[in-house]
């Protein structure tokens, strides 16, 4: 588990190393949903995703021999561009696994970074195995996407950022994939506003959060297709199951139709370029199947889509 | 001809209605340039343009009188829906008379402001005489897009602007439609800092105010196609004419292909929105036709994008 001085920390350790995103507001939003409507931009990181937060805290606590050997993931694809920047600007070799599927400009951004990438299988899940038996092998760091406590403290930052500028929100929608955004931005808000409500997001056909949570106990489903590939996962881990049992008010699912709008809307009334995942929060919002109040504050966790389903977005929702 | 004061008080005037836009930076552009990027994020205004400024400065100015009897205009989008919704805050009836071939959700938003909306012929020069006639016939303010002065100097809050955030720009590239935006835009830049150099930016199957200013006189052009399609024009008026003429340091013309990259690179690598017309100073950067030194803006004017022709551009630039 990791608490509010750990997100601190790691705030102060990455800091020079990523930015501090804009917490944009939107009339357009607002009106729609008679709230004040904030986007915490991370589509407007490094590496165009909240995970170079988390990438950073990881590799720069490593000691000095860690560093040395190197470090590995596997990843569908904003973990892995995470872990490439931030291993090439500390001088740290990276070896990741990513599927086949992964979208072409994703793996090519790795490999622009000097990441050393294999390709394999259809899903993140079918690379984790191979993943860990090279780190097993090879002594090379193996950096969790979700589960490392440096992880999640490291995505927390973003939850203090948010605090720092809007500290008397009502509510903040957060997407949930594996569960480390989610786990440290919960940690930081939680710790600071107790009364701010927290409400998770998950694809209704990739709920294995929700699914776990109203089971009491970590429940796998059967991996589906969503068109939020950021937000896959068929259970989570046992970290991220414990924190988000905790500190989540709510937990809610949004229909893939919902996150295609939520993401031209993005688009066309904010400008601004969201990836179906990152658009989820706000398809959250605007479900109105969670109460929110007045301030609200909805993630886009990342801008790295794939062209062909942007333009598919763009002229069909 | 407009000056400095002018922009003061039309700044003064519209702040209540308008948003100063931010300047955003980008890391990104400025590597692949070797300088200082900014964006100067006109998408993010009222409405979705620059124009928001100018219909607000102008409608402000008029009588009682004036407004009672109403406005008018013609427009294939950013000027309909801003004099459209400029009017329905202040009270004023709207008459807008727009081409067949206009975005239907620009027409759709132009009604839902409230405006009366005709549609007529293939381009807004084809409407043109018809709202100049509407005018005449019933007493009915028309609002010219770029000649008249106090749209110049609404224009101008831009340029402004720029100034205020980034008062040692070395260059400030800006797109070229009609000239309003540019001839405020230069007014403001050259008035506060004549040593900034401003660099115009025309289609180059729509340079009417290129040609003009090369021959040292308005030289009307053949219309042709640009997918730049807001910065439509055979001719500059007079005013705008002797305005750019007089303080532009460059004007430079980009092709179709160059603005669609543009357009794709603010949308993949900055998570903007712009529309076609509102990459084209970008697109100008980018061109290396134009010294630029080391600080450097560019305007996004706008981004009211035709959702077939953004599609397109994701999928094939």
């Amino acid at each position: 588990m990791i608490g509010i001085s750990d997100v601190w920390e790691a705030k102060q350790r990455i800091s020079e190393y990523v930015h501090v995103t804009p917490l944009v507001s939107s009339e357009n939003i607002s009106s729609m949903t008679d709230a004040f409507v904030y986007f915490k931009c991370e589509n407007m990181q490094k590496t165009g995703s909240f995970k170079a937060r988390g990438a950073f805290n990881r590799i720069l606590t490593l000691s000095d021999e860690q560093k040395k050997q190197g470090v590995c993931c596997y990843s569908s694809g904003n973990h892995a561009q995470a872990v490439c920047y931030a291993a090439k600007l500390l001088g740290v070799k990276a070896y990741v696994w990513m599927p086949e599927t992964a979208t072409p400009s994703k793996v090519e951004a790795c490999r622009a970074y000097g990441g050393e990438i294999t390709l394999f299988g259809k899903t993140g899940g079918d690379c984790a195995p191979l993943a860990k038996e090279f780190s097993e092998k090879n002594g090379v760091f193996y950096i969790d996407p979700c589960e490392d406590p440096y992880i999640m403290a490291g995505q927390g930052t973003a939850g203090l950022e948010i605090m720092e500028v809007l500290p008397n929100a009502d509510t903040v929608f957060c997407q949930v994939g594996g569960g480390g955004l989610m786990s440290g931005v919960a940690t930081a808000i939680k710790s600071l506003s107790p009364k701010t409500r927290v409400i998770g997001v998950e694809p209704e056909t990739m709920n294995c959060m929700s699914n776990s949570i109203h089971a009491g106990r970590i429940s796998p489903i059967e991996r589906r297709y969503s068109i939020a590939d950021g937000l896959a996962g068929s259970a989570p881990g046992p970290n991220a199951f414990e924190i988000c049992s905790k500190l989540l008010d709510d937990i809610i699912t949004v229909s893939d139709a919902e996150i295609s709008r939520a993401t031209r809307l993005l688009i066309e009334r904010c400008k601004l370029t969201a990836e179906p995942s990152g658009a989820a929060a706000l398809a959250g919002l605007l479900s109105g199947k969670a109460e929110y109040g007045k301030n609200v504050v909805c993630m886009i966790s990342g801008g790295n889509y794939n062209k062909e389903v942007l333009a598919d977005i763009l002229l069909n929702y």
